[in-house]
């Protein structure tokens, strides 16, 4: 078990940072909860002012292969160029692999980008960048109970 | 200036908590970007999945009384029972005043109460609950640069 802290979190954002800089991505859009953190440190950081958010959640008790409920989608969204999608982590890449195919089936002329802190190499979902390859169960300081 | 750090959010969330958990919100409604770190926290700690997000702009080149933009109001709000609405500061009050107006028109039958950080005392909305009372400027640690 790794425990990700708040200073992590800074590090490798302010790390990331010249690389998202250069893209001038218009829209950050969080996959709530896990990417709500990074995505009001990096609407900041970048001065974007349009972060939103949307919700996806998981099915567990299904066999489905795309088994992940996506809701709350941006109305705004329709009106960006190019978003920047982030997320804690791409484990399973179920979600992101979900909310990447349903958004660009949805919006054909928008640019998504994807980035996660963390990333598995077994992740069916390879992010367009990611901070650090995850290679065991990770404890964000989020999580935490206050 | 006053410089408000990570730990001390934690600190103000955590003593704000058992208030909050006693009253069994099943939503948490982020005002973006100010209220997004604290609404990640906050969902894990009370076990809240339905974490949200509102965008409100402000419109600082008009003389209207409601010069706030409000949009991208998550569609699954309508759901709701009890919304936890949280921000980092009522300033002025406007975007809460703004928000707290369109959300309990739209949805009677919601109850809504909100939660900010800091809670200027010339503001002309009043939270729910804040934590502290800002008497002077205050940075916070999500709007420095990274």
């Amino acid at each position: 078990m790794l425990r990700y802290s708040y200073k992590e979190l800074i590090s490798d954002l302010k790390e990331m940072l010249p690389k998202l800089k250069s893209q001038k991505y218009d829209t950050i859009l969080a996959v709530a909860r896990g990417g709500m953190s990074m995505a009001h440190i990096l609407g900041e950081s970048l001065d974007i002012r349009d972060v939103y958010s949307v919700n996806a959640i998981g099915y567990d008790d299904t066999k489905k292969l795309d088994n992940v409920r996506i809701f709350n989608i941006p109305q705004e969204l329709k009106n960006s160029k190019k978003v920047l999608i982030v997320d804690d982590i791409s484990d399973s890449g179920d979600t992101l692999y979900s909310i990447d195919k349903l958004l660009l089936d949805k919006y054909e002329d928008i640019q998504f980008d994807t980035y996660t802190l963390f990333y598995k190499s077994s992740s069916r979902f390879e992010p367009t960048y990611y901070s650090k390859e995850a290679k065991e169960w990770i404890e964000f300081y989020w999580s935490e109970q206050l």
